[in-house]
């Protein structure tokens, strides 16, 4: 690869993605909001940057994986951001999970500086991250994801690195994602806490259904924290909660009646109301169990 | 197998079931409401019987698959029924999906005349009945299902015949399958619906989330028939309308409160107002694109 590459933001899930590219051999500059990350990926052989506009200047492909859409636009747009130090040709993946119309923003005013910008969210959680399994949703120009796609196959599977179509349709996938997951989870969640109030072990529920046309791997993943009671992240609800909101922003806009992943968002809501914020959103069925009159 | 085997209702799942018994070797006495299923099953070696009631005195297992709990009660407990004939030490397994408080009822009717009952709903479709690969949830004493064990086994998965619990929890074990199948497959024709009028096409979507934590088998196969525009069952919408109707009550009677799966009832409801009882309920996706002025 003769193409220098940056990365901003090396969260639960940058830190592990970043790791895979040095891995790969790729040439890696790097920064953060915190710096314990950052040296951890010096001493494995990145650059670290003092700005996101550092980033720019040292790099061909800038990665960006931080928390919402605010944070993207500070990234880019911001004082010592991307825009003001990128250079001409340059390609911009961002794979953070934030709202279509934001994306579709600033894939706009990146394509205004010569810059093609992808929107390419991830699905798989940090043990993806960290086994460089997950997979990638990519909205933007086609010819842009053949140019980085080395990068994302770096990090995620192959196989599962698809073109969805026009910049801000990576995110849209993404939110398909979460609302197939939210409706998968909320009815597992409703069934566990039917077997249990009928005096049935869910276990032996989730073992009857997983062979059948039940199966989702909600019910066996999810459904395995649940029937253990193991909330340690994972996936943490707060962060459910933020995608839920683009979700919900997202067929507003588009005018889509999605009452399954509305109620998805208020059981969600329930649980940030619950102090759960930080448990991992399989959480999600102990406010269906509070609601039952079931203890946890 | 020294068992005599009695088999009631020959519909689209009976009539393959039955048909594996007699492959598997076991010796069949069969009677249904329509004639041409007995013919065919007389042709291959079955026998004929007149009534409930003489396929229970010919028989030391009698299964029941028919469609709803007043037909149970109907072959059960009716004129020429099983209970006016049935032999001290015979077993009934009822296959049918009913309410959990009907298989209850009649369980301590059969036991009061010293006949042990098992409730043994079953998850695969008409494919699942065919290929004797279906899922069998059963409830009921454990000793009886041993007893028939070997005749589950010849019709199911024998790894996916579950003994759940008591009488009633086989079908509040299949309740429960309904409503993770229902809370998966709204979700994704929500998702799909967004997608579709995000401009981007839901192929791609399925594609993208068919690796990763949005994976369920409603996304694989009811997601496909959905792209396909294909309806032809498959299971019925007028079925699953039934079927939603037991987790309904049995919820109501638990004071469970399942909202997703109230959700999907009504979903179902709009399917047969808009006359599409005999299709294949993943056609859930159709009045889901309605409501967002889409096209099927």
């Amino acid at each position: 690869m003769s193409d220098r590459i940056g990365f901003i933001g090396l969260g639960l899930m940058g830190k592990p993605m970043a790791q895979n590219l040095l891995k790969k051999g790729f040439s890696l500059t790097v920064t953060s909001r915190s710096r314990p990350p950052v040296d951890i990926l010096v001493q494995a052989g990145a650059t670290a940057a003092l700005s996101p506009a550092d980033v720019a200047r040292h790099s061909d492909v800038i990665i960006t994986m931080v928390p919402d859409s605010p944070d993207v636009r500070a990234v880019l747009e911001g004082p010592d951001g991307v825009f003001g130090a990128i250079g001409h040709g340059s390609v911009i993946v961002d794979m953070s999970t934030i709202a279509p119309a934001v994306s579709r923003d600033l894939a706009a005013k990146a394509a205004a500086r010569g810059v093609q910008m992808l929107d390419a969210p991830v699905s798989g959680g940090e043990i993806g991250a960290i086994n460089a399994s997950l997979s990638i949703m990519v909205g933007g120009d086609a010819d842009a994801l053949e140019r980085v796609r080395p990068v994302l196959n770096a990090m995620g599977n192959p196989e599962r690195v698809v073109h969805i179509g026009p910049a801000g349709s990576g995110q849209v996938c993404k939110a398909c994602n979460q609302v197939c997951i939210g409706g998968a989870l909320a009815s597992v969640s409703e069934a566990f806490a039917m077997a249990r109030k009928a005096g049935i072990d869910p276990a032996k529920v989730r073992e009857a259904l997983l062979g059948g046309f039940a199966y989702s791997r909600a019910l066996e993943v999810h459904g395995e924290r649940i029937l253990k009671g193991n909330y340690v992240p994972g996936f943490k609800t707060k962060l459910y909660h933020k995608d839920l909101g683009i979700v919900m922003q997202t067929v507003h806009e588009l005018a889509v009646s999605a009452p399954v992943a509305a109620l998805v968002q208020q059981y969600v809501s329930a649980m940030m109301a619950a102090g759960r914020g930080e448990d991992d959103y399989s959480a999600l069925a102990t406010v269906v169990f509070d609601a039952a009159g079931l203890d946890q």
